[in-house]
Formats: C-alpha cells, structure tokens, sequence
C-alpha cells in the first residue's frame, strides 16, 4: 500500500461539502468562504506517547486529533468547515488508517466539517490538523477581552482528563476509570456553546493546558487578575468516586489539561442570559469566579483564601497553542 | 527554554499583514479574505531524514518547509497570504529554531506571506506547514483540465534537485556539486509564473514527484494521454557538467522529484504570448510534449521512440500530495 493508496482510501471516505469547490486530490483545495465573515485558522499536533498514551485505540486518536483542533475554534466563537490532515506513519497501516478515520469522521460528520486536503508521510506517528472555521470578525471571542467584573464561567466539568490519564498510568492495561478514561480520548468540543458566545461573551480560551494555565493566559493577555473559588469548580460524580481527597482533586483540577471545556468571561446580565439558554439546551455551565483589576489570582476555599498548587499546569514544551 | 517562549521567540520575529485581524497567540488567527476569491489551502509535512537529508542547515530547513507549500499554491495559480506551522522537535533548540526562522521568514517576506499560527510540540524532528492563498474560481489552474492538443511545458531546469541528493548521498561531508545542492536545499516556488498562468493555462502541477509521476497525476485526472520529447528536458549546465552521461541525466530528470519547477499545459496561442511575457519577465519557460487522445505516454528521443525509465518517480509512500 504507497502513498497514493491511502490518499485514495481517504478521499473515497470523505463526505464533502457544497462550498469546497476542490477537495482532496490537486495541489491545493478551492474553498467559498460566506462573504462578511472572518476566517479562522488553527493547527494541533497530536503525537503518540505525548499527546495520547500510546495504547490509544485508533479512532479514539483520529477523534482526538480533530476535537482538540475543533475546541479551538469553538474558543473563539466560530463555526467550523474544513479541515486538513498531515498523517506521519512508520508503515502504511491500512487497518489502522481505517480505524482513525472511523474516528475522526464521525466527528466531523456530526459538525459537518469536510475534510479537504492534506498530506500522508513516512515518519514516527504524529498527526496535525489545521481546521478552518469561520466567525463575524467583531463577535470572536479572544484571550484579551476579559474585563474588570465579568463573571469567570467555565463549560462541563474539570479534572476528568487528568484523572482518566493518570489511571492509565498507574495501570496501563486499564483504567480503572472509564468514563474518566473517556473524557481524556473522546473530548466534546463545545461548539454550540462557543457559537452561542460569540458578541455575548468577553474573553474565552479553551481549557487544554491545565485551568490555572489557561486562566493565566486570559489574564495577562487582557492585563487583569481574577479570584477563583475552588469549591465552586464543576466536578464529575465519577471524578469524586475516583479521588475522594479534595486537595488531590482540586490539585487535578486545576492543573490538569486535556478537558477541552470553555474557560469564559462576560458580564453579569450576560451571565444571567446564558444560564436561561443553557436551561433549554442541556449545557453544563458553571460561575467559578470573578475578573479584578488587581494583577494575580487569589484563590478560595469556602470563602479563605488558599495557595495555589505548586505547579500551574501543563506549560512546559510540549503543549498547544 | 519552555513551549511558550519558543512561541513567544516566533512571534516576535513575524511582520503581519492588514488583513490579519487576530495572529499568534490566541486559540486561532482571524483574517480577512479578499470578496470573490476561493480560499486555496496545501499543507506538506517535512520530516528529517525523509524530505531532507539530516545534516541540511536549520536556515536551508526552513526555507524549504515553505517553499514546497508555496509551490502548491503556484501550481494552483494562487497569490499565498498566510501559513502556519506545526513544529516538532526533540529538544526545545533556540539556536536551531532561529537558524530555522531565518530560512522561513526570508521567503516570506519576500512572497508577502504572514506566519499567523501554530503549534510546537516535542518530538522528533518534523516540519508541517498550511499555507493559504487566495485566487480567482474559475482562473484556478487543476490537474484534470488538460486537452488535447495542449503543449505541455514546464518552468526551469530538471534533475537537478535530485542530482544534488545524490551527491550529497555520494559523500555526505560535502556535495561536490554546490549549484546543484542549493536547488535541493533552496527550491524556488514558481510564484509569479503560476499567478501569469492562472486564467491563462489550463492543467497545471509543480514537479515534487518527478516529472514523469507528476504528468501522469495530471493525464489520469485529465483523463488524456502525452507524448514527451527527452531531447527537450530543460537541463542545467551545472547538471550536465555533473551526469555527462544522457541515459543517467534523462532517468534522473524524469524520476527525480524535489525540483518543485510548474509543469502545465497550454494551448499554443497561449504558448505564444507566455513566450513573450516569459522573455519580458526573464522566467525560464519549456515546450516538452503535446496531450493527445490516446492514453499513456509516449517518450521520443530524436524522434525516435524510447522506453520510459523503469521507475517512474517518488510514488511510494512518503511523498506530498
């Protein structure tokens, strides 16, 4: 099986899309983008051993690779598109191939995302995708618009991942976990929610690196501080079976990455508005805490403050932008 | 030296463009996409080792990583805008990633293009690139739209990227042909050349396979045949003081990919007036077959009928799409 082979086995299994004017199979894709809107353009690379634990099942890392490429987007309030692929195998692995397409296209499938283009190498395994969405350029949500008094809300619950990964580590051949171990292969993007955001909300970033991380990168991009109430942190009832100990959990909690959920910022009426909405739609959103003017972050716990963990989150090199 | 200093090391090095709204350093880049353009997206994975020989420069790595991706889009006819890059590297390397910046930002700044995101990640040694582009729908140049009767011609010289390859295979301290080393390490996209055909030509493709894999990609979309003068390759004088030898020079310019020179079809009134421009603008341009109604391809020497070389170029699995 050569290159071409699998670029045919690719093709052949992709839905498209009535705006690509030229999908996968010339030098380049032909794509329509809907006049007035902003495109909106993000890149992640999943490699194995790094980004997933190496005894992922193949569609849970073909889902994987393009959620966390679709929660970008969903951070910024966009709709997604198309989507392109870099797939570096040590040997063409048909069976493989067809098990992370499985996965990916049934994500893409149910956001109507077309994949359009790509390429497929000889290489240690690592995938990269660039996704394409598109946004009304004054409503996209961005790291620096937090303001003094906005709400700090966060989407779904947070430590899952972390606790699913750390399972795995201490039994490799099973989580002892499996809804958390879920959470960490099967991310939700949360593109609904983002949707609705967009113009509503202030700042957003998706919670990738950790939520201390990615709260910090919020922060001093819009040049303000926070308080944060760890008490008041979204926490699965699989996650409290899992680790009963509060400081454990909250240490996972706020440190772990790999949630996928929005980190969001707006103000109180907007925050009013969302609650009402979420009601109807069946989203989980939660007030974790508030923006101040003072630089830093000063956590809570039932009202006294505490330290922060020692270490913030998933912030050395390795990570996604 | 962590991921967020490596990122913040890329950014400050990047010069922007107006119609960037939003660039690195937030989950995704918003720009602005001229009305009534297609959007033109190509993505290309280089790995060390596989795409480029592992003692290649940082800076000649860089320039290459582009340039293979701005060739897609001159094959396409498109002016390119935007790229962005997913960078994998076992250790974070500030020497190695500025001498890797030098490469890439010199071509595109010279090509206008703004670097507006990514991903670095830690792992080995591999280089993906989205670029994006912008050009007129129905001027966009395709593989399956060559005609009958069409001249076939290319841009540049060939073989001599894959000549270099093999020098430097030869004795790996040193190529002993520089000249020809340099167009491995430092291909040139057609740019200029590829936005004068769009409109203008009708099949177009860029040599990254060999020229004979290349031209049948675009006979078998097109659904055609050709017939190829070999006394008519466009041959360097570096290449033919290097392989004297016709049979050797002829295998590797027809096999050889990596030349990254246009490869496009045209009727011959259009052939006439790219004369002119080409003399005007000092591009190198060759007639070196005709598309015909039967399928297959018909290589002459002198006149005289030959057999295609036995190999028809980089076709296995690890080439780009």
């Amino acid at each position: 099986m050569g290159e071409f082979d699998l670029i045919a086995r690719i093709r052949e299994r992709c839905p498209s899309r009535h705006d690509v004017l030229l999908g996968i199979g010339d030098d380049a894709a032909l794509l329509q983008v809907p006049p007035g809107q902003a495109l909106c353009v993000s890149m992640d690379t999943l490699i194995a051993g790094v980004h997933f634990p190496l005894q992922t099942a193949a569609p849970d890392v073909g889902w994987k690779a393009l959620a966390v490429n679709l929660s970008d987007l969903a951070a910024m309030g966009a709709k997604p598109l198309w989507a392109t692929l870099a797939l570096s195998m040590p040997e063409p692995d048909e069976t493989w191939l067809d098990g992370f397409l499985d996965g990916f296209l049934a994500l893409a499938e149910s956001e109507g995302v077309a994949l359009v283009g790509g390429d497929t190498t000889r290489g240690p395994m690592s995938i990269t995708v660039t996704i394409h969405g598109v946004v009304l350029p004054h409503q996209a949500l961005r790291r620096d618009a937090a303001r003094v008094g906005d709400v700090i809300a966060v989407s779904g619950t947070l430590g899952d991942a972390a606790t699913g990964l750390r399972g795995l580590q201490q039994d490799s051949a099973e989580c002892p976990w499996p809804e958390l171990r879920h959470r960490l292969d099967r991310p939700t993007p949360r593109l609904a929610l983002g949707r609705y955001l967009a113009g509503r909300a202030h700042a957003a970033i998706d919670v990738s690196d950790g939520l201390l991380a990615d709260l910090g990168h919020v922060l001093s991009a819009s040049r303000v501080g926070a308080s944060l109430r760890l008490d008041a942190l979204p926490t699965s009832d699989a996650l409290r079976q899992a680790l009963p100990d509060l400081v454990q959990r909250h240490a996972l909690q706020c440190q772990g990455g790999d949630d996928y959920e929005l980190l969001f910022t707006l103000t109180d009426a907007a925050w009013l508005s969302l609650q009402a909405e979420a009601h109807r739609q069946g989203w989980q959103v939660t007030a974790i805490g508030r923006v101040e003017a003072t630089a830093g972050l000063r956590l809570t716990l039932a009202g006294h403050p505490v330290d922060p963990p020692a270490r913030t989150g998933w912030d050395h090199f390795g990570a996604a932008t």
